[in-house]
């Protein structure tokens, strides 16, 4: 980064040859978060954690964060401090600069807009769409571990974050993104944030293609606490794993960059996405992460 | 553009040697605009024009917009078509491509943050911080005119978009920022978004100089209804005028891309900024543009 806060914008110097990468989403407060539920470093943590997931589904490499912030009149600085804390602190684990932004007063609640730019090598994103029939569909890390916290959280129970991390402190795939696209492994990929049922939809719709999971497969989450909640509905239609999602037709090691890699099923040609349980074949329902509200939230 | 709207980020190609701009900002019901003031499509042409008149300031050449909205869930659908309307047609002018963004609900009012990212040809960025004593300060257009429409609206007083396009529908100076960069006739540059005495002020501490304005030399602005109105307060204080105040050492068209250009003073080597009313000088206090409320708006 050339010039970062104060001036009309910031200037961003791209690797030679690289395209850029840009990403936006919000958190907003009662939608992605509870001020009641989530401590304020783990929602600055999650909002900055949304943006770099996105950068690591397209194989890329974050360049430079962007934060407009509107809050309401009456919230404490702590909290904006703690806040802030926690996107830095996540941000400083990439060596990524938050380079820009904007604060404003907030006429409801925390709003949190995080942008983040990165860049790829020019054609080297991997894109949604280049699945085909044949291909092995993976996920790494394992599924449902947020979901199965958030669950404890509307039952009213309090959570220590450290004792969650798969929820309060989800680690974006950089890494594993960035081997996959160095090494082409991957023909698709897409991040896990709305659910497996929902996300896999998104390569399959782009890709022209459908699909077969083997339930028995799913790398089941959860801490010690919540791993007997977890089940297969969690790790299929759960939200926020931030796992990464993507087919191949190469060998695939089973650990990258210090994550498992997990073989859940194949792309098929026939334009549906299946469950198979044992001999059973239904159809998958996308049933995807609502967030906290019936909202229009994406 | 290669890959826009539909994966998870969008990937940009910027011209062969350029530097990427990002700029954000917010732009929020009751503090930036009122519905009961503002129609749909003024909203989003002003939410876009902030965005594009910072890539202005810089010399830029804008690539791509995002927007994210949030929006409250009793908002009727025409109201949102109206605001996409006004960014689409702003928009277009430049062939910006609308690239991504976000929706969810607002849990307060319409709250927008528009992200706009451009690009420059290596190092020839126009910061804030390149003025030096004897630099002739200039602004393009006129000032003063938004400012004045804005306390007509706030005399409760109605008045029609058409009439009063220096506050509806101001035009992001981008072909005049291109040109100073391009003939390099601007050693420092900020758009006026706050007031001139804001913006004129960040252009001295970037670049640790002063300023003499001449009172008599300042271009007031408004429309026929208006222009009685515009004395040198709303001049010298009003926001959102969108032109552009810049400094240059060499000799500079009274016209650039049909914009006239104004000489209003001179910087220099004292570090505090005053105005000249005939032989008196006083210091210039700053008393920016504080939106509609006494907010943390930046």
């Amino acid at each position: 980064m050339r010039v970062g806060i104060g001036d009309d914008c910031a200037v961003l110097r791209p690797p030679r040859g690289h395209e850029v990468l840009v990403t936006t989403d919000f958190s907003l407060e009662d939608v992605h978060f509870r001020r009641e539920w989530h401590p304020a470093e783990a929602v600055g943590h999650r909002c900055l954690a949304r943006g770099l997931s996105d950068i690591a589904a397209m194989g890329g490499e974050p360049l430079a964060a962007f934060l407009s912030l509107a809050l309401p009149g009456d919230l404490e600085q702590h909290w904006v401090d703690d806040f802030i804390r926690g996107v830095l602190k996540l941000a400083s684990k990439f060596k990524l600069p938050l380079a820009g932004g904007d604060i404003a007063q907030s006429p409801g609640g925390v709003l949190a807009d995080i942008m983040v730019v990165g860049s790829v090598p020019q054609g080297k994103a991997v894109l949604r769409s280049g699945a085909s029939a044949g291909d092995r569909i993976y996920v790494t890390g394992t599924l449902g571990g947020s979901a199965a916290a958030l669950a404890l959280l509307r039952q009213g129970r309090k959570l220590r974050p450290r004792d969650f991390p798969q929820h309060f402190a989800p680690m974006p795939r950089i890494e594993v993104g960035r081997v996959l696209r160095q090494k082409k492994l991957a023909t698709a990929m897409i991040d896990i944030s709305d659910g497996l049922s929902v996300d896999l939809r998104h390569i399959c719709e782009e890709s022209g293609v459908g699909a077969r999971i083997d339930a028995r497969r799913l790398p089941l989450g959860g801490e010690p606490i919540t791993r007997r909640l977890v089940n297969e509905s969690f790790a299929l239609h759960g939200g926020e794993d931030y796992e990464l999602l993507f087919t191949s037709r190469k060998q695939v090691p089973v650990n990258i960059a210090g994550v498992p890699i997990t073989c859940i099923g194949e792309i098929t040609r026939e334009r549906r996405v299946v469950v198979a349980r044992g001999g059973r074949e239904t159809e998958l329902k996308q049933r995807g992460w609502e967030h906290f509200t019936e909202g229009v939230s994406s």
